[in-house]
């Protein structure tokens, strides 16, 4: 959706919410493309927890050139099509051929992005003249207009203190004027921290007949030291009063960030008193602290607001059911009727997007209207496994189990919050595992390995802390699920008290207890029927016809079942490659007694091997989600 | 779809479900066209009640040439498609052209009936010869399976005892023989009562190389003259000790029913344990008590027998998650996927069916999918009007109301029982409404009358006696719903209340009561956005996704509108009708203080046509199925 269309909303749904203060302002991150595949992969856990904060949108810089400027689109499709979050792509023009330019526009319309911040680019760092086959900002303007006419909104830049090469204000108007007359839906600002001069600057933008929208670039206060290197940089007036009140106080880093997040937030507050600002972009520098401290400080978060607030809406208008489900909406114009997926890839949405890219059409309320979908392979870019850590990382968050005992410690530590992703799982567990931690801990300690887990819920308020999602006045519902790794020996003790709960309806097909278990090689158990489909999540809502976003089948389990077992295959291949490592690194050096760390190394790749040969992937729903939840736990009584 | 494999898969699931009795029959029903309109509608009533006891299948019999076959057609449709009934559609050949046959088989075939009874047809009355394209039963069997191959179930008459033109026994076996070569499906018999003569007979049809089903028909016994009467026009055998036991009691219809009963129960369970024979089609003569007792007196009736009986299934294989919803299913196969409906027909669903017969897809699961339907017009056949009662019936029913008050106890006499139809509903009152009887009650004298209701339910077991359905092991939900006419000027004062509940909530469009309020010119008053729709009834089962049978929707509702306003048209005009009918009795009998008794059919109409332009057709749904049913009854309170 485009950025002017978006705001526009949010500040009229402000205003119609009877709204105490109608100038409350929304607001926006920025982040920057980082140089390592795991700095990627923790960026993008900390886009989706600052999701959480509700963004209108967020922007990705522009990396010219090599493997970064793919980057750049892989990150805004990641963040549009995975993450939900609408995005604004940058785009310089200077130092490229124009085929580049077409490849990262055509990227950004394929993942479904309306929004390009439109620069000029730096100049060679060697003084030289710029090349490339656009010169100025409006080029490119011109050229998104020509080829893409109003698809994209195109964001400029604006610079309210002078330009480093250029401090001629009044000249730098007339630029921002040229851009506009070629198409420019609205301005963001260099970062600057003289609330007095950005206000006059307003006035002078108004004046010569610029009406889109000025988004000021804010940049909070972290250090004193990077504080006075970024605005030494930017060549920005830093006012009196910071200085008073920040240069006694720099050396404690914690006194530093308050003052700063007070001064910073009463910059913003004067901005939106001027009349000329209703939104305020934020140059996160990826990081989650500073920016945060200064919304809390101007009141921008917490429920009451993220309640009036507008849900993220794509491209395509949608019809009011799907407005927000308990999992993050891609925003691909293609999937705006997906409101159904199955709980196995809960967990690990992005390879259950990637899967899904090329589907035609998304199956809208009912999965059972787009029967069997083929899914597709896991393709990642830039080296990114299905395990989504670097080996190294992979090695220091979960050791080297030397036994299933060992194995077991590494899925309790996740369970307790001990290590912050696990193999099957791309970030922390959710809260609602609270409800169950001590039976999933107990289970994991006989060796039954949990990889996912609901408990149950009979009508919570959709509103509800932990398991609420939803639209207000709605109740939400869960059946209890738990997906797991079982030893094949134990598999027939764990069916037969399936069967033992089920009783006679077992034969009727109206079980409590249903399951799937699976091995690597493929082979199906199950006391469900081919088509059977399981509804695992739903919600009642005014307003709307019943959501089930979350359902249990066979089709995608066994999709599942392929990924499930590649991700033991790519841990132990993560070993192996660390273990090359080490030998590398005691070649270089002198050897001693490190040898006995190597044999660990083989012995934890021969138990992730063994692993995938022992093991059943298994999964149960009980039907019974009135009823508590201990039924599924007490299948595992008899293992020891 | 067809009898045979209906039969087949009844069986083998009753084998299936460890039935400690493998050899419980299954059981149909056969009726025959009444000869009025106000027949026909009574006998739909009676036959909608007769479903609830789980008949494999009914019969309709034949009537040969003008109105009566083409109610035969009718009749096969309406069982078919509006109650969900399996038909077998009787069919003589003789004394007809084969352009009538084929217009038969036709309606047949439209109306997804899957069998036909192949008679030859009574001999002309007056004993001349046969005339007609056809002459025996076989030509129409050949030309049935010439036209429409395998896909009619062909079942033919047998007579074990002999035909009254013919009672050469083995002779009849050799023509039934013919019948079976020609691809009859299945074996009717004549009525008879002696069982030992039938099992003989049973056992020369199978050496005779015959092995598709035999069906015995059983002909209840109701009283001694009917009892005595039949047996002779069929010319069969009565045992002696039938006679023996009936003669001395014959005048005691009580008796002769309570014994008949277990004369004609015995002569069942023989007939099973024989071996020949695992289901009986009972004769009903369009009346339901002396049947039902024979099969109480079997033990297939009540809970446990129509649980482990299978479902009425269409020709067309439907999904698992279909099987069974609050509404009777339709046995079109074009409506196979239908598995959500308005409720406003709730109570109407021969008007329903017929207004969507001609829609080309029925939403899968969501209504959502299948947005603002055509909704056809109403037309029924034969005379029939929305009323769907005579003008005699109708004010026999519901009299002549002078004023508001005398109309609110007609709403009010029929909530309590006391009269079994009513002009908005198709029959009596569902059970689940006792609930809220007094709420109701009370609001109708308050002169804002009720249309249909339903009272909240939140997750009773899906095999609970009043509000369940579906497979068993599920939980079943309603929001409650009222919908009611109310005077204009009272309508401000309930959306207030309405307004209040919502309080702040309102605004957001997150309303816990929303309404849809119009008038006969169609001007609609609402809290609910146009493409909103609300599940009022929803069911979560094991092994399925969510089913969600029943909605609240504007398009529908305004479709709802015309008829029920019409409704109240059509009920003075058959005051009207019915005080011409007076006059002219009047004018043929001697006038004399009966004239007032005409001023109240004035005031009547009067009151009716009044009552179209003063009132409101209004729903609520309170989408807090959680909290009990009081809320709506509360909007109320300030009317006097």
């Amino acid at each position: 959706m485009k950025i002017s269309e978006k705001l526009q909303q949010a500040h009229k749904k402000l205003l119609n919410t009877s709204n105490p203060e109608p100038t409350k302002p929304t607001f926006s991150f920025e982040f920057f493309v980082p140089k390592t595949s795991q700095g990627v992969q923790n960026l993008y856990d900390r886009m989706d927890r600052m999701y959480d904060l509700n963004p209108q949108f967020i922007d990705i810089t522009w990396n010219a050139g090599g493997r970064l400027s793919t980057l750049t689109n892989e990150m805004v499709a990641t963040a549009q099509l995975v993450l939900g979050l609408e995005t604004c792509m940058h785009l310089t023009c200077t130092n490229m051929p124009v085929s580049f330019i077409d490849t990262a526009l055509q990227s950004a319309y394929d993942a479904g992005c309306q929004n390009i911040l439109a620069l000029r680019g730096d100049p060679p760092v060697d003084g030289s003249e710029s090349t490339g086959d656009f010169q100025y900002a409006t080029d490119l303007i011109k050229h998104i207009r020509k080829h893409y006419g109003d698809y994209f909104n195109i964001g400029v830049a604006a610079y309210p203190e002078g330009h480093p090469e250029d401090d001629d204000v009044d000249l730098l108007i007339t630029y921002l004027k040229q851009k506009y007359d070629c198409g420019a839906s609205f301005i963001v600002t260099q970062m600057f921290y003289d609330v007095e001069k950005f206000i006059a600057w307003c006035a002078n933008v108004r004046a010569a007949g610029i009406d889109i929208p000025i988004i000021p670039g804010i940049m909070p206060i972290s250090t004193w030291g990077s504080f006075m290197r970024r605005a030494k940089w930017c060549e920005i007036n830093i006012p009196d009063y910071f200085l008073e009140q920040l240069e006694p106080i720099q050396d404690d880093d914690q006194a530093v960030r308050e003052v700063g997040t007070d001064l910073v937030a009463e910059m913003c507050r004067k901005m939106v008193d001027s009349g000329y600002v209703n939104h305020l972009h934020f140059y996160t520098m990826n990081l989650e602290k500073a920016t945060t401290m200064v919304l809390e400080k101007l009141n921008l978060l917490g429920p009451p607001s993220l309640e009036s607030t507008p849900q993220p809406e794509s491209a395509v208008s949608t019809p009011s059911t799907t407005n927000k489900l308990p999992w993050r909406k891609s925003l691909n114009p293609n999937r705006t009727n997906e409101t159904i997926r199955p709980i196995f890839w809960q967990n690990r949405k992005h390879s259950y997007v990637i899967r899904t890219a090329n589907w035609d059409e998304f199956p809208n309320g009912r999965w059972g209207d787009s029967r069997s979908p083929a899914f597709g392979d896991v393709d990642f870019h830039s080296g990114q496994t299905l395990l989504r850590q670097t080996s190294a990382k992979a090695l220091e968050m979960w050791g080297l189990p030397q036994s299933p005992a060992d194995l077991a410690e590494v899925f309790v530590d996740y369970l307790n919050g001990g290590i912050p992703s696990f193999p099957w799982s791309d970030g922390a567990l959710s809260n609602e595992i609270n409800i169950i931690r001590p039976q999933l801990v107990a289970m994991n300690r006989k060796g039954v390995f949990s990889v996912n887990s609901q408990p149950s819920v009979n009508g919570a308020p959709s509103n509800n802390s932990i398991f609420g999602w939803g639209p207000a006045n709605g109740f939400v519902y869960q059946k209890q699920y738990l997906e797991f790794f079982i030893h094949k020996d134990h598999l027939a003790s764990v069916i037969g008290k399936i069967r033992a709960a089920n009783g006679d309806d077992e034969d009727a097909g109206f079980n409590v207890l249903t399951y799937y278990a699976v091995n690597v090689e493929g082979e199906l158990q199950t006391n469900a029927k081919e088509d059977e489909i399981h509804a695992v999540t739903w919600g009642i809502f005014p307003g709307q016809e019943v959501v089930q976003p979350t359902i249990v089948e066979q089709t995608s389990f066994l999709a599942w079942k392929d990924e499930a077992f590649q991700i033991v295959n790519e841990w132990a291949n993560a070993l192996k490659l660390e273990k090359r490592k080490q030998l590398k690194k005691m070649d270089s050096e002198t050897e001693g007694d490190e040898a006995v760390d190597l044999d660990r190394f083989d012995t934890s790749v021969q138990l992730l091997d063994q692993f995938q040969k022992d093991y059943v992937l298994c999964n149960v729903v009980d039907h019974d989600f009135v009823h508590g939840n201990d039924r599924i736990f007490s299948l595992f009584s008899d293992i020891q």
